[in-house]
C-alpha cells in the first residue's frame, strides 16, 4: 500500500494497495486490507515498473570514452574504434553492470538490441523482461538467422540497424521472420542528417563510409524524399513495428507512422547529444503515434533510467501532460515491445512488477508532475 | 463519486470516482477531484451497469398467466396457448413494459431472445445494448435468415430454440452464420427432463408433441449420453457460443463445455420453478467455465432484475464468493455477448454505464455480500 496507487495513467487511487500473489497481481484498489502481509510503503506513490525500449546493454562500458562534439559520423567510427579496443570481456561485465543500473533505476521491462550478440546469455538470466534484439547489417541475413537459430525464444526477436546501413531486402526478410514469430521489429530510422542525406541522394560522406565497412549499396532503391517513405516503400511498416528515433520527421512522414500503426521510441537525451536536434513530438502526440521512451547507451547518454528521459522530455516539451509522458514510460512502453499483457499497468492479471516513488503530492495533476520530474530520485523496485 | 467504486470484482476504490465525458469513462480512481460536474451520489456503490444474457421480452405480457405445477412440457403446451390468445399488438406493448423494468433494475445490457420476432424495433430503439437474437426452431432456416435480412445489423444475431426442438443441421448452419458475422450464437441446452430423455432415446411425450408441431426428427442422430455432449457432436461448441442453463450438465458435460471455450448463461429462478433443480454451478465454477446469469422472461420468473438473480444464486450456492457472483452479472455477460469492449466494468475507455446502489460496507467482502443481497433494492441507472 501507498498514499497513491497509479494504476494507470488515467486510473489511479488514493491510499490505495495492490495485491500480489505468486507474482501475479490479484486485486488493487482502497479500503481496509484484511488478510496477508500488508506492506506500507508510505506516502509517495506506487507505480508500474518502467520500460526503457530502446537501449544497447553491450555498450555499457564505452561510457564516457566517445565524445559527441566533433559530428555523428565521427562519433559512430569513435564508437567502432572504441568498442574493438575494449574487447568482448570487459563490454560484458560492463554489460551486467548496465542492467543493475536498470534495475536500480525502476526499470524491468527493456529492448535490448545487441550487435555483436554478446548480451544474450546476460539478458536471459537477468530479471528484466521484454525483448533482446538481435541487429542485423548489411546486406545479407545470416544463415543462423533465417533458420531461427540466431534468436533462442519468445523473448528474443530481429532488429536491422537502420535504412543507410542494411539492405531493403535485408530489411523485408527480417520483418518476415519476426511476423511469422508474432514478434516485434526493431529498426533504428529518421536519426541523422547523414542518414536523411543519404537516403534522399546516395550522396555524401556517408556512402563512403558503408563502402570502407565492405557494404555495397549499389542496388539500394536511393532517392527517397525522407528515411521513413523509403521504408515505408518496402512494405514493412505496421503496427508489430518499433521505429526509434524519427528526429527527421515531418508533417507527412508523421501522418505515414500514424496510419500504419507503427510503434515509435524517443530516445531525446541521445538526440540532444548526437544530433542537437529533437523530433516532432508535439506533431506525432497529435497524431496519435504510439510513443514509448528509451535512453540509447551509456556510450550517448549519462544513464539508463527512464525517470530521467521523462523529466527531459517535460522539460523539452512542456505542452505535453504529464500523465502522457507517464504512459510513454509504462504502458504504450510494454505494448511497443510486445508485452503489454504482462507489463506496463498494475491491472490485476499482470505481472507484480513494480516502483516506489517517495514523491509527495496533493491530487492527481501533481501527482504525475512529481513523477514525472522525479530523475535522478532514489526508488524501491518491487518485484 | 460514492463511497465505494467497484470497477470490476478485482477492482474496488473507497471514496472514489468515475469520470464520465461524452458518453465515455475517461479516468477513474481517487483524490481530489478537480473540474467538471461533480455528482456526490452518496456512501454507497457504483457499479458497472448489469448485464441479463437472456430474457425473451415478447413473454413479458405472459407474466401471471402460465403455472408452471404441471410440468415442464404442460407449462410450454400453456404457455404457447397463452402467447397466441394474447395477439401481438399486447405482447408488444408489454415488451415495452419489460425494457422499462430491466432499465428500472439496473440492466442495461441484455441478450433478448425472440421467436416471433416482434421485439427487434423495440430492442433496437430502446437504451438496451447487447444482443437481438433471433431464434429458429425446426428443421429449416428461414430464406431471409440465410441472406442476412433476417438479422438487420450489428446488435443481432441468432439463436436456435435447443438440441430437442431444432435440427442438428440447422444449427450447425446458423452457428457458421454467426461465426461469419463475428457474433454470438445462443442456445438453450440441457434444461428439462423431457430434453435429456429425448435426446438420449428419441422416447417420451417430446417427439409426440414435436410430431404434433410439425417437426419430423427422423433424420436427427438422436441417442447421444446427453445433450452437451449431442451438442459437441455438431461441431458448434466454442467461445462464440452462448449456452443457456446446462442444468443436466454432469462432470464431463462440464468438462467438455470448459474445454471448448462455451459461455454459460445460468437462469436459476426460471429453473426452480420449471424444473425443480438446479444446474451444478459449484462445479462449472471450479471448472472455470465463464458464467453469467440471466432471467428468462416473466412467464417463469417475477422480475428482469439480474441483482434478484444474484441474490437467488447467493442464497442457493453459499460458497460461491460474492465478488465471483458479481462478476457473473457484470463483467462476464457482457463479454458472453460479445461486448465487453464496451460494457462490463467502470476501466476507462468504456461506455458511462452505472448503477448506483444504497448500500453500506465496511470492507471490500462487506461490500460484495452487500451487493449480492441487494435484490429488489432500489438503485439509480446513470446513462
Amino acid at each position: 500500500k501507498a498514499g497513491w496507487v497509479v494504476v494507470k495513467s488515467d486510473t489511479v487511487v488514493r491510499d490505495g494497495f495492490v495485491k500480489v500473489e505468486a507474482g501475479m497481481i490479484t486485486e488493487v484498489g482502497s479500503g481496509p486490507i484484511t488478510g496477508g502481509n500488508v506492506v506500507d510503503h508510505g506516502e509517495g506513490a506506487l507505480v508500474p515498473a518502467f520500460v526503457n525500449a530502446h537501449t544497447h546493454l553491450e555498450l555499457t562500458g564505452l561510457a564516457n570514452k566517445v565524445v559527441a562534439d566533433k559530428g555523428f559520423k565521427q562519433w559512430v567510427k569513435d564508437l567502432l574504434k572504441a568498442r574493438e579496443t575494449a574487447g568482448y570481456d570487459f563490454l560484458q561485465s560492463e554489460a551486467a553492470k548496465g542492467v543493475a543500473q536498470l534495475i536500480e533505476s525502476g526499470v524491468v521491462v527493456a529492448g535490448e538490441v545487441s550487435t555483436l550478440g554478446i548480451t544474450a546469455d546476460l539478458f536471459a538470466s537477468s530479471p528484466l523482461s521484454g525483448v533482446w534484439f538481435r541487429e542485423i547489417l548489411g546486406n545479407r541475413v545470416p544463415e543462423d538467422a533465417v533458420a531461427g537459430n540466431g534468436v533462442r525464444d519468445s523473448c528474443c526477436s530481429f532488429a536491422a540497424h537502420a535504412p543507410h546501413t542494411t539492405a531493403p531486402d535485408v530489411i523485408k526478410e527480417l520483418k518476415k521472420l519476426c511476423k511469422a514469430r508474432g514478434q516485434v521489429f526493431s529498426i533504428h530510422l529518421a536519426e541523422s542528417d547523414e542518414e536523411l542525406e543519404f537516403i534522399r541522394t546516395g550522396r555524401g560522406s556517408w556512402g563512403d563510409f558503408l563502402r570502407k565497412r565492405g557494404i555495397d549499396f549499389s542496388s539500394w532503391p536511393i532517392g527517397a524524399k525522407s528515411p521513413v517513405e523509403y521504408l515505408a516503400k518496402t512494405g514493412v511498416l505496421d503496427k508489430g513495428m518499433l521505429a526509434v528515433h524519427l528526429v527527421h520527421a515531418d508533417r507527412s512522414d508523421i501522418k505515414l507512422v500514424a496510419e500504419s500503426g507503427v510503434k515509435v521510441c524517443l530516445c531525446l537525451r541521445s538526440n540532444a547529444r548526437l544530433h542537437g536536434r529533437m523530433p516532432d513530438v508535439v506533431r506525432m502526440v497529435a497524431a496519435g503515434v504510439p510513443l514509448c521512451l528509451g535512453t540509447d547507451s551509456l556510450a550517448s547518454v549519462d544513464s539508463l533510467g527512464i525517470l530521467d528521459e521523462m523529466a527531459f522530455m517535460s522539460y523539452k516539451f512542456p505542452s505535453i501532460p504529464a500523465s502522457v509522458v507517464f504512459a510513454m514510460a509504462t504502458e504504450n512502453g510494454a505494448k511497443a515491445l510486445g508485452v503489454g499483457r504482462r507489463f506496463g499497468t498494475l491491472e490485476p492479471g499482470k505481472t507484480g512488477a513494480l516502483v516506489y516513488l517517495p514523491v509527495r503530492a496533493s491530487n492527481r495533476a501533481d501527482l504525475f508532475d512529481s513523477i514525472v520530474s522525479a530523475g535522478g530520485m532514489q526508488v524501491s523496485v518491487i518485484l
